[in-house]
């Protein structure tokens, strides 16, 4: 079925409203949602967080390496990481979608279906969007926003001289579902390692252990991993005016991806590094503080590890092995290629 | 100078912060800014109002009959024209950005140039975004917040039967510009009308006419006019469960617009009836109340116009001249052709 056999953009629009936005979700005071110049909300009051991410085919997904119920689902994930980067409460999403006039109807309610999932799971809800068409590549443009209480917002400029590094469950998973779908096609990435290939398909926000970390009151800085910790850390030590020291050995990779690497004749520790999309959190932490964030974040369910801690300059990653260092100073450049 | 010469994604984000976001704009609030994983800002006692609309390259704006300060202009608007058909204060903007990366660096200079300086016309200010890459057509995802006082939203749902009809400004004038573009080229169309060219390249949201409207606290329902008065009354129609009758005599048309449909052989009519972008915006109001909403408006120097009434149901436009009726059900829809 195609998009002009529903009645075209009002059509399409008035699907979303009806299949994706009931239900029992909660309304963060929305007053006005779909179908208005805007949507209107009350936060109440907490301070409202903003986020947006765009996901272009050929860029971010294929839909070869994909179905439309993941990229839904990814869409929604990479924006309620970035509210969990911030430690707040992911609440209202809107979507602008400009795909094909020929895309399938069956297709975009896939990918409504995942992305909806997604944040549903997380106490989220779709408020509002856009609906567009493009010559060829489908465009995703996510917004999506959050509660946090006054002044307690995680921010990357927190970091102080001595603070322990924490990071949420293991790096490189992403990349290495990614590698295999690059290096053998789908039917066999699925058949070799179906969840690492998910883990890159249908990444797990950590909205959770964010939360978690958050009521402690103890957490630094803050920010989530989107573009490999190599890059991402440097980052987060250039907004806080100090430097980091990290061991290769401390940061955990899953035995699936060393088995992974070796499959396709690649370097673990650089997926870990450098692969970007784990979409997992890093923390800073006061020494004397580190059990009391790490046990808030276990009782999530998700494990932490604490990887180096934060110095007054540079940015050195110790390598354990005496292997040949990896480039550290680049993650995930979309211009730099 | 391309982006990669700028160091890539971060330079091209460092640059974004430094030269858009700084000047004696006003901060609504906004306490984390650009550079972190999300915005953080508290609007203090009133509504937030959201809105998102995307631009795509060959389907919203084309580079050869506009220029970047222009599309960066026309992004900003339309956003801008959502908020103010909502009646409220359009507060921090957030842009999601796709290019090609050998887009030339001033071309985005430009872009940026437009984009905040519509956005500081209207007491506006880019608070965040995304850079991204694509294959091919440039793509452009605006979210744009507003701040409104609880229950003050205008909205498309609270028309009654009797409300009259008012429209701002005049309606055509977009589609008369496009129309010679299309049928002209650049530089002819430009010597042709150039103000009809700008009024399709850089659309004057009615925020400061908007806000006016709604401090009298009299209006019913409101909304902006981006798809065509013809299509755009029978949504505002539908959400408030009424019917609608204009008069074509009374629809406000520019003699700009008839000589520009003499020239390139089309109808005024059609262009002001369905033409679409125009951004000026509709109100419904009860007739009692007309003087005094009209002289609200017309004191920020925005003409205003009764075009006719809210009936009970249907749809009916009266054209003076006897012509052939136009095809009164359609106005832009991405996905009909």
């Amino acid at each position: 079925m195609l998009i002009k056999d529903i009645g075209g953009e009002f059509g399409l629009i008035g699907r979303i409203k009806k299949n994706y936005t009931g239900g029992q979700v909660p309304q963060h005071g929305l007053s006005v949602g779909i179908g208005d110049d805007a949507a209107v909300f009350d936060p109440g009051d907490r301070h409202v967080v903003v986020t947006t991410d765009m996901l272009v085919e050929a860029v971010h997904f294929r839909r070869e390496w994909s179905d439309f119920y993941s990229i839904g689902w990814k869409s929604a994930a990479v924006n309620l990481s970035d509210i969990a980067g911030m430690g707040a409460v992911p609440t209202l999403a809107f979507v602008s979608l400009a795909c094909n006039s020929s895309e399938s109807v069956e297709n975009l309610d896939r990918f409504y279906d995942g992305f909806v999932d997604c944040l549903t799971r997380y106490g989220a809800r779709l408020a509002g969007g856009d609906t567009n068409t493009t010559p060829k590549n489908l465009v995703i443009s996510i917004t999506q926003l959050g509660q946090v209480a006054p002044g307690q917002a995680f921010t990357r400029s927190g970091a102080r001289v001595g603070d322990q590094i924490l990071v949420t469950g293991s790096l490189g998973s992403s990349a290495a579902g990614l590698a295999l779908l690059a290096e053998t096609g789908l039917p066999r990435a699925e058949r070799l390692d179906k969840d690492l290939v998910n883990l890159h398909r249908r990444p797990q926000p950590r909205v959770v252990a964010a939360r978690a970390a958050a009521e402690t009151g103890l957490v630094h800085a803050a920010m989530d991993l989107s573009d490999g910790i190599a890059a991402d850390l440097q980052k987060l030590c250039a907004a806080s005016g100090v430097g980091a020291r990290i061991a290769s050995e401390d940061i955990p990779v899953a035995e699936s991806v060393v088995r992974a690497a070796r499959i396709v004749n690649k370097d673990a520790l650089t997926w870990a590094l450098q692969g970007g999309e784990d979409y997992e959190l890093l923390f800073c932490v006061a020494p004397g503080d580190v059990d009391t964030v790490k046990a808030a974040i276990q009782e999530t369910g998700v494990p932490v590890t604490a990887i180096g801690e934060i110095t007054k300059s540079g940015f050195r990653i110790t390598i354990a092995d005496g292997r040949a260092d990896v480039n550290l100073t680049s993650g995930w450049d979309h211009f730099r290629s």
